[in-house]
């Protein structure tokens, strides 16, 4: 197996993502080859600064980059030779199983659409947060941030990406899916709420369990998967970020709320596209990359986009129906 | 003034109202004439056992009181001798200035509409909660519940009643109003907020500061009042009451965390409709009670209501003409 990793994204990069590269090559399987995309001098220099064996890797030698601030499908374009655009023509020739990178959000999302392509019945990819769980699994809350409109049909399919990301990526065996929702009644709810709850409801394919509100997240074992709207999804998250902010400007250290420094967050994968790509956190450190890179093998090793295109076989097959 | 108080609302009436209310007293000007509307018998019974003489309060008899589990405007209907009816026949009536009720919102919502009415040019009535903030004033966030399905229209108008109970209540001068986002950029959101974006930033009537994301709050003093739909404010204050409940789990004992204790809130006003009627937490005990009558004295003599008519008097003049 070949795990790109891009050596220029994140905002402490080169150093952050070549030293994370180290933590995880020391970790994983032989038969794992890490392909690091970016500038081979820094990445020799670093690693020499380190007594570290860069022959180790494989590297892919670019300068280019795509810049945080640029236009994701403007930059994307035209910077072909960047580490990003790299990244997703190495997926698309099978030269990388995976690819992972702490650098622009939207040209990864762009590379993984254009490059890359969507799984076929899958209306809309999204991103899922792993967030905090008092039970044995991170609960899987999605879309963080894609999709602030979704429709039913849409919240509906991100149910079922969810359950597969939740069942082969943390093993969790009929991973239970609930509604994030502002009352546990089936009736509560905004118009599209409401006619998801009733999807849901009806569905064989899905573990439904019902509705999830905002008081019953984090501190109860209620829910593997939270189906939510990218509007929802990004405020309830970005939310958790700013009570981990005030923990830390109260001082208050504590093994378990630790865990919402979504910093150390390994990164999350865009589900409902043909390839494995991982989106790490902008400003991730060492050790934030490192699990990125170990969640990339994971989720490659999981085999989850096989098993989604499986899962949305049908609804190609009636994709196929309306355009006959 | 008069200050009525529904006595059989919330989870530990009559104990926790009539004690409130007793702690109340304490603390209020002699102008101030408290209303209790509930059992006379085991008002008196309390206040007996409290070695405090009932005789300062004015008590409206009935045993009759709205459940939580009851269908509100079915309730508010077949039971016009309940706390919550009488209250508003009462405000109606100007027997009382304002009336508090930890009993069901629900039927608090009905009675401000129907027994009550909508201030003219309102679009829709508002419930607005005060949240921490590390700045001198609490955070006004609104819509916290009602209305999940708002348009732009009244989201703008939510700014403006925040702007209102922000000014009046709180004293802030030009409080500064931001508008709940996913991003700091004015092109973010869902296209109801990317539309409310526009109408605020073109208001010459809001001091609109732009967007605020989920990470900025409660530990960054950017606004005064926070804007979103009654679906993202819903989830918003009851993920800040997961964190509280995190925090108690995990022994954690923090001067500003506890502000989080929905619990000990006073109360939220109904905003937009033509009475003073203010909503506490079902749970409230005693000193919650307290803190939710002296609230509804608050609002009374800031005079809120009037402030909002005058200000709303343009969209009623608009609405004239539209009709014409």
């Amino acid at each position: 197996m070949r795990i790109g990793v891009d050596v220029l994204g994140g905002d402490f990069a080169p150093d952050s993502t070549v030293l994370g590269s180290i933590l995880a090559y020391k970790e994983i399987h032989s038969d794992v080859k890490l392909v690091l995309i970016g500038d081979e001098i820094k990445i020799k220099e670093i690693c020499k600064r380190e007594h570290f064996d860069s022959s180790v890797f494989e590297i892919v030698h670019t300068t280019e980059f795509i810049g945080m601030g640029e236009h994701p499908a403007k930059a994307y374009a035209q910077k072909p030779n960047s580490t990003i655009a790299l990244g997703f023509k190495m997926l698309a020739s099978g030269e990388i199983d995976g690819f992972a990178s702490a650098g622009s959000t939207g040209a990864m999302l762009v590379g993984s659409m254009y490059t890359g392509k969507v799984i076929p019945g899958v209306i809309r990819p999204t991103i899922a947060i792993s967030a905090p769980n008092v039970g044995l699994n991170p609960t899987v809350i999605l879309d963080a941030g894609i999709n602030p409109d979704a429709k039913q049909d849409v919240l509906f399919q991100y149910a079922i990406l969810g359950s597969l990301y939740s069942q082969y990526v943390y093993e969790v065996k009929n991973p239970r899916v609930a509604l994030l929702n502002i009352g546990s009644e089936e009736e509560k709810g905004n118009l599209v709420v409401k006619a998801t709850y009733q999807l849901l409801k009806d569905s064989k394919e899905v573990n439904f369990v019902g509705n999830i509100e905002g008081n019953e997240l984090f501190h109860i074992d209620k829910a593997d998967v939270v189906v939510c709207d990218g509007f929802v999804g990004n405020v309830v998250l970005k939310e958790a970020e700013a009570f981990y902010h005030l923990f830390k400007k109260r001082n208050i250290n504590d093994e378990y709320l630790e865990k919402f420094n979504f910093e150390n967050y390994g990164g999350t994968p865009i589900l409902g596209v043909d390839q494995v790509a991982i989106i790490g956190h902008g400003v991730s450190q060492k050790k934030a990359i490192r699990t990125m890179i170990l969640h990339t093998i994971h989720v490659t090793q999981a085999e989850l986009t096989n098993k989604i295109k499986e899962a949305f076989k049908k609804w190609q097959k009636y994709e196929q129906l309306l355009q006959e």
